[in-house]
Order: structure tokens, then C-alpha cells, then sequence
């Protein structure tokens, strides 16, 4: 099983903590590496630890006193890195905005999603699980490429039906009639080839999870220029496919979860359960909207 | 909401940890007035921290090779504090044991039920939730007074079967064929007056849930010598009875943990959802079995 096996105190090891001024909590996940390009720049402050030479400095956005100023702080700074061309990872700009909250979840600035990593800042995504029971046999198949989308600031469910209509093709009156909310998976993605870009970077993550049940007839369609078509799998069938390591870690926790929803992983037949159950929904250490 | 709200950091600064000999996994939560009862007792190893005076003791087993001989001075010394009459928690003795793991899972004591908070070990339980759905409207209604039970060394779902027969009356059958595991719900129980005895007493515990969807007609009842009648609750019930503080804390997190799968708690209902997801799912300290 390939969760994140970092505990606190590796991430305390071997990360430094962003803030912004005026606010002394720790927002993201940055990297030492990462932080002393941030040395000289204007905008931002790096301080090093008075007493001890050892110690990993601190990441400040010093400029900016509400969102719009700070958002745009952020924004030339990103900028500015994408045109060194230091980062494979800004390659892949999206402009697309993250944002990111305060400890009075107040909303602190907004981030391109493509240097959200850079900055180790939470993350947020929707995933639905797609999935049918056949009339004759009961037998519980799931749509192997479920839609998955990332929220910017609109509500996780909008985001939802927007996204499975775009990636599955799947009717907005299915989608809103027939989806329950489950929960949410939280984990920190220690992003890896698989994520593109650089290695390494800690992405804290909070996927909001849904659950959608269709008729045996229902096909979900991947939308326009999407390659991949879907697969009706058998619960053996993706379980197989997970343990070849076949599944992006992230999407391979939201179908372990639904495995301990449904009853497909039980304390009888998992013997790592509950620290599974509990690693699936790890307490995210920056402020949450 | 009342979730025991100590961060790790409040619980290294209030609390010893319990070791075996041999073994420097610490195994349970012992406040350090607890503690200090321990110092000249034989089979037991109070390390006063060397450099720090005000630093908080370390409580060591240091008599017994084996889970047999651990476990008889385990029992000895709690015979003894009950004699005492120091603790009312252990009024309620049980002559029930639970099971004490260390860190590569093995079994290393069982101790005394009423005396497990004493130590703060880790304790398991399971709970299900038995509800229906109205065949005309449709709408989910839960009885209300769950059954419940602990585990011993029992597998959970045995336990489950049993407890389901002794307190509400169910038939093996229906309780084997229709119950759904759906996971754990983890956390630190700050005992209060509700769970009588001492207070301010550290409990991690682990709650294996399971569901069972009944027909409208099953009627769950207590078993003898219970007082307490199930009721079938509206949701809106359960959610009234809940802000009005009538539950047990650690049922009451059984209860928000069925809301959060069942799609009754949202993301769009429920502002506290990401935290109140992850801390329903604390990663536990100790070993599990």
C-alpha cells in the first residue's frame, strides 16, 4: 500500500513552514531548496534561526495586507519562477487559482494551481465513485475512471456536477439526484514521477468523496479530446489492479475508502484496518475553509 | 460538539507513557497523580527524567518475560489499588480483561477492564447502527439505542453478532447476513463524569461500526435485565438530541460518523466538515492489534 509514510516529525525534519505577515500560522509544506530561491526577493522573507545554524529558515509573505494584494503578490512572484524556467512543475500552469485559508479560515490569497506544490499549500479536490449492483446477480461493479476534479472556491458538489458532466458525460439530474456525500479522504501526497515536476514536494490534500449508484444501463462517456474510456470492474478486478500499483496513490486512498464503506475491507479480512481507516483521514495540519 | 479537543502536544505535556521492560514503545496515557502511586511498587519502574526537574516521570512494567507473567502482575497490582480504595473507577470491577499490544503487534498483557483508563492503554469496542426505510416516504429512521458492545479478544464482528442478541434481541441471522462494516471511528475519550469514576483519565479508543438496514417490522428489544427501550428516531431527532449534549460522548461520534457516510452531513451543511471527518478517524498512539 503506498499511503504517505511521513511521520510529523520527518515533516518537521525536513520542511520549512510558509506564513504570511502578521499571521504567525504555518500555511504549506516548503521545501529548503525551494525556500532559499525566496532569499533576495522583495516580497518575501527568509529568516533564518537566530540561535541555532542548523536550524530550517521560515517563508514569509512580508507584502500585501488583504487577499487581492497578497493574491497578486503571489501571482508575480509565480510568475517571475516560471520565467527562470527553474521548475519543470510551472510548465504545466493551468491559471488556475487555488486559494488558501487562515486559521480563522479567512481567505489569505489565491495561488496558480500549477505552484501550489512549490508551496506545499493544502490542496482540495472532488471524487466520485461511480459504481452499479447487478439485478441479478447483487454483484457490485464499480466505473473504473471515475470523474475527478479539483474545487477552486466553488462549492465541493458544484464542482462535482460540473466535473462528471465534462469527464463521464453523466446527466446533471443524475448526478444531483443520485449522489450522496461520504466524507472526505485527507493525506499529504509526497508527489512522485507519477505527479510531474519536480519530486519530493509535500502536497497536503483534502479530496471531498461522493458516492453515485446508476442503473445497470447507465455508461458513463469520457468528454471531449479525453482518451481513456471507462471500465465496468469487478471489486477483484480493481483490487488486483491497486496491489500492481497501478493507481495514482491518490485516487487508489479514495477507492480503499470506499472498499471500508461498503464493507469490501473489513477488520476480518484487512489486517492493517485500523490504521488504514485512520491514515485515510489524516488531520491536515494547515487551516481548512 | 464535544470531541476531546487536546492537540498531541497537550497530551505530552499532561501525561506519562506506560512501557513494558525490554520495550520502549510507550503503550498507554498515565497522568503523572496516577503515576506517583507506583513508585515503590516492586514490579513497577518509575524513571524520573535526569536533567529536568520538572520533566514528567516514565512508568515501566519491569517484572514478567511473557503475556502470561506480565499479565498476572498486571492483575496483582491491580487487585492491590482496588483494595486500596483509591480509585472508585475500580468499584466497577468487571472481571472482564482487554488486550495490551506492542509495537510489532504482539499480544503483551491483558489488564482488568475498570482499571484500563487508569493506565490509558488502548481499548477497542463496536458498535452498530440498526435502521430502516419507510417503504412509502422512503425516509431513514434509526433506533436509537444502538447496540453496543466491547471487544475482548474476540474477532469484532463475533463480538457484534453476540452483543446484537444480548442487548437488542436480533437474530443471528439477520445480524450475520445484513451487517455492513463501514470502518473505525478513533479518538481520545477525556472521561468526564458520564463514564463514572475519576475524571480528566485519558481513554484511546477504537470503535469498530458497522451498519444494518433492517425491514420496517424488525423491532430491536433489550435483552433481560435492560431497562432502556429502543425508539425509532427521525434523523432530525438523533440531530436534536445530539446538540442537546443526552449522549454518550464516544456514541455521539459513532452517530456523526454514520451522518458523514450516509450523505446526511455535507459539505454544504455542515461547516466543520474536513475537521470533524479527520478527528473522527484519530491515528491512534499506541499499537493496534
Amino acid at each position: 500500500m503506498a499511503t504517505p509514510s511521513l511521520s510529523n516529525l520527518d515533516l518537521v525534519n525536513s520542511c520549512d513552514s510558509l506564513k504570511v505577515a502578521g499571521n504567525n500560522t504555518p500555511l504549506g509544506y516548503v521545501l529548503p531548496t525551494v525556500a532559499e530561491l525566496f532569499r533576495n526577493l522583495p516580497d518575501w522573507s527568509l529568516d533564518d534561526a537566530e540561535d541555532d545554524a542548523s536550524a530550517i529558515p521560515s517563508l514569509t509573505l512580508v507584502s500585501g495586507t488583504n487577499a487581492a494584494e497578497r493574491s497578486a503578490v503571489v501571482a508575480k512572484t509565480c510568475e517571475a519562477l516560471r520565467q527562470t524556467g527553474a521548475f519543470t512543475l510551472l510548465k504545466g500552469w493551468r491559471n488556475e487559482l487555488y486559494p488558501v485559508y487562515g486559521i480563522g479560515r479567512e481567505h489569505l490569497f489565491d495561488i496558480e494551481r500549477a505552484a501550489s506544490p512549490l508551496f506545499g499549500v493544502n490542496t482540495y479536490g472532488v471524487h466520485m465513485t461511480v459504481y452499479t449492483r447487478s439485478k441479478k446477480s447483487k454483484e457490485l461493479k464499480i466505473w473504473a475512471r471515475g470523474a475527478r476534479g479539483r474545487s477552486r472556491r466553488e462549492e465541493p458538489f458544484e464542482c462535482l456536477v460540473r466535473e462528471a458532466a465534462e469527464e463521464a458525460s453523466l446527466a446533471e439530474e443524475v448526478v444531483r439526484k443520485g449522489t450522496k456525500a461520504c466524507g472526505t479522504v485527507t493525506y499529504i501526497y509526497v508527489r512522485d514521477e507519477r505527479a510531474g515536476g519536480e519530486t519530493g514536494l509535500l502536497q497536503p490534500e483534502c479530496q471531498y468523496v461522493y458516492d453515485l449508484e446508476v442503473e445497470e444501463d447507465v455508461v458513463p462517456k469520457p468528454g471531449d479530446g479525453e482518451v481513456e474510456e471507462f471500465g465496468l470492474w469487478s471489486v477483484e478486478e480493481v483490487r488486483e489492479s491497486l496491489a500492481r500499483g497501478e493507481w495514482k496513490p491518490n485516487t487508489a486512498l479514495v477507492m480503499l475508502d470506499f472498499f471500508v464503506r461498503h464493507g469490501i475491507l473489513t477488520p476480518a479480512n484487512e489486517r492493517d484496518y485500523i490504521e488504514i481507516v485512520s491514515r485515510l483521514h489524516r488531520k491536515l495540519e494547515f487551516p481548512t475553509p
